[in-house]
């Protein structure tokens, strides 16, 4: 059996010798949030959302719209999001693993695995704590308290920048740091945690993070040193009689989007290598774009990274002053994609995953990816089966799927407790606006200590 | 020709509408940076490291070893790093245009193209700042002020958390929030600018990041609409008579990791689909990994994106008690691969972008991807032909290339001031220590703020 030796992570318990230790972030004075919350309604910078709790999903994000200051008015953006299913299969497939195969929000729920956060270490010092609230079993409201957070980041990031040498009597430096709002959950789902951050930018664009930390899911077997393994072991030795089994975590987000209004396309704006036919020229070569208006479901379920190619939804009725489509495109993270066989029982009911994006027209009952009732399912109704009917999808209501996907192949630092490793993607405006909206921001008033004794 | 109008991006000339307003970072009370500088020796944290500065590549990162609190000791990892090349090809083939195919590194130099940073905006308030020299062309010493800074970073990240909920009596929640120290430089070259970070966690994890910005390179055309364009025009119209011409980012790393010394491989963790065979397991598949160590430069020319693997630097000759070989694996940023035709001029100069990953035996003469004289180069000096010498790798003094690329399709609101794109990559232990260097850090003792008056 593995020995509970060298599994201790509770501060209380620590041994020497001990690992780093650091201050805290820099506090901010009591009440600067930089932020309004009016009901389920958060208004930060140009930005305003709301904000909801669900036993399913947690967090979801819905009417996200950004102020226009050449229109002067608020343009929507996003009409819901929220993450729809999390598949995480293992990969041993002897009699007593083979059937861990997870699906987390469908089988256990990320809101009813929502844990409260800590402040100060969960959330920063100026962060502001908001409670969740789902139906029981028995009916009753159960309450999570602080399950998610809201905090304005100061990151050290540079929101953008210039320094202008060429001109001959003057240098021109402009530098405005970067400043976002950060709406937070963290589900621990058994051994797992993952934090769950969604982000606002000034400049239009919204972040995506993930987290995956936690400890790692481990099982026992008879050796102390890779020396002594002849036979398959379905994943690494991270400490005596101790292996961390390989698995993946597919993370699908439920991503409706709606620019300008609900008539939206998908446009892939592919990229594509071009041979010079003028000989006077002594170049060979250029790529340039060909956009592709994806008219039925089939034409928008993508793999990624097979061709280059960006994904942008459009409303193809809207278009900015020099006649461009106002949109948003995708810009993805980890693009790892299914191994499992797509006969394999788990892959049938986590067939959502087989593509990295899909597009389906709204339909207020395909929420979930992995269908309604996912610990019976038998891959009848999810995303995968929905996208057969090919359904039009040029200019109407639609939502974007976009499944991120990690491949974990365990080392010995994630056991017992993984440091953090963070992936994520971004939406981000691509000819929605004029010009950047933080393009007229002055730079921030920096406060400065208040007078203070030491 | 193209207007002023709509160009404007300093603070001081703005017009409204203006963009939303923020208060800076919280502040740091003076003096507390975390970490110190002794010389050119950073220490901070479990990290040491010496900073140089290069007038080809800015920042060079060398000798960076990270504290074993179990072993008692400081262990190796980085031998020395730098940013080798910057290739930025723009696509349009036409007389006036055909031969912009920067190589920013070789031509420009990223040392003499870095700018004084701004305290406050380009770093935070507890930025430290260090001045950087190099040879000017009539041999004096050239000063560049405040070229890099290095601050500690509290992100509003977090570092590792567990909260387990399953035990019958009690909860346990561990949290650490993120600390870092990055070290940054910003480049201008031209009208671009890059933000130049390298990152090192307390978990052993380098992460380097890049971020686009500045002002987007433009050329004029006769048209103030979409609809009146009826040829090629290589770009987006991003205002009247203004287009954004499509370009490529690549940059190319050189990481001369010593992973505990300077005798090391790489190996590839390739993740393969197995049928299962026994009819009694309702499974059907898995994955597992197979070990393939690369033995000659040309097992180590690597496109990523096209097989599942984690690419590791080993040092075969050191082992965890497990059995394990120590290593880093290298978690890729965005993947992007050359478009331009393996003929053309430009890319047989940029040869070294036809693979995200290369490897080669440490050779002195070896360090700058393009070539030593890169506007002259013909293509016979670069990456790409040291390596078809296929040299022996295995166990050997080794360094990795790693490019990171970015297409980019110019969008409305990248002009005339881009909003920062950032990507990035990250080195990882992997078996490197024989559990997690933060394991064992307790919570931080936070800050609070002193005797202060409003």
């Amino acid at each position: 059996m593995p020995k509970a030796e060298g599994t201790e992570y509770r501060a209380s318990k620590l041994t020497p010798p001990l690992g780093p230790r650091f201050n805290g972030a820099p506090p901010t004075p009591p009440g600067q949030t930089g932020f309004k919350i009016d009901g389920n309604i958060v208004s930060w910078a140009n930005w305003k959302f709301h904000l909801g709790f669900d036993a399913r999903v947690g967090p979801v994000i819905s009417l996200a719209s950004i102020y226009d200051a050449e229109k002067r008015t608020y343009r929507q953006v996003l009409y819901r999001s929220f993450i729809s299913e999390l598949f995480v299969p293992y990969q041993d497939p002897t009699e007593e693993w083979y059937h861990v195969t997870f699906f987390d929000c469908g089988e256990f729920g990320f809101g009813i695995s929502a844990v409260p956060l800590e402040p100060l270490n969960d959330c920063p010092a100026n962060a502001v704590f908001v409670d969740g609230y789902y139906a029981g079993q028995d009916g009753n409201p159960v309450k999570v308290s602080d399950v998610m957070c809201i905090f304005e980041r100061h990151s050290g990031d540079v929101m953008w920048r210039h320094t202008e040498a060429e001109l001959r009597d003057q240098e021109i430096r402009e530098v405005r740091p970067e400043v976002s709002l950060v709406v937070r959950m963290v589900a621990t789902v058994g051994n797992y945690d993952y934090i769950l951050d969604w982000e606002f930018k000034p400049s239009g664009s919204i972040k995506f993070g993930v987290g995956l930390t936690g400890v790692l899911e481990v099982k026992a077997v008879p050796y102390k040193h890779t020396d002594q393994i002849k036979e398959e072991v379905y994943g690494t030795l991270v400490a005596d009689n101790t292996i961390g089994v390989h698995h993946d975590h597919f993370l699908t987000y439920h991503l409706d989007l709606d620019i300008d209004g609900d008539a939206n396309s998908l446009v892939k704006t592919n990229l594509v290598t071009k041979r010079v036919t003028d000989k006077s020229i002594p170049r060979k070569s250029y790529w340039t774009v060909e956009h592709e208006t994806a008219k039925t479901e089939a034409d928008a379920r993508i793999k990624l990274g097979l061709k280059p190619a960006e994904l942008v939804v459009v409303n193809p009725n809207k278009r900015t002053k020099p006649g461009n489509k106002v949109g948003y495109r995708l810009i993805p993270g980890s693009a790892a994609g299914p191994l499992l066989a797509a006969d394999d029982y788990p892959q049938i009911r986590a067939a959502f995953t087989n593509h990295n994006v899909w597009v389906t027209p709204y339909n207020k009952s395909e929420k979930w990816a992995g269908g309604r009732y996912v610990d019976q399912s038998r891959g009848d109704d999810t995303l995968a089966v929905w996208s057969n009917r090919n359904r039009g999808i040029e200019n109407k209501d639609i939502v974007l799927w976009y499944t991120m996907g990690f491949h974990h192949v365990p080392c010995q630092e994630d056991f017992p407790m993984m440091p953090t490793l963070s992936g994520g993607f971004e939406l981000r405006p691509t000819n929605f606006f004029e010009y950047s909206p933080v393009l007229k921001t002055k730079p921030p008033q920096h406060l400065s200590w208040p007078n203070c004794t030491a």
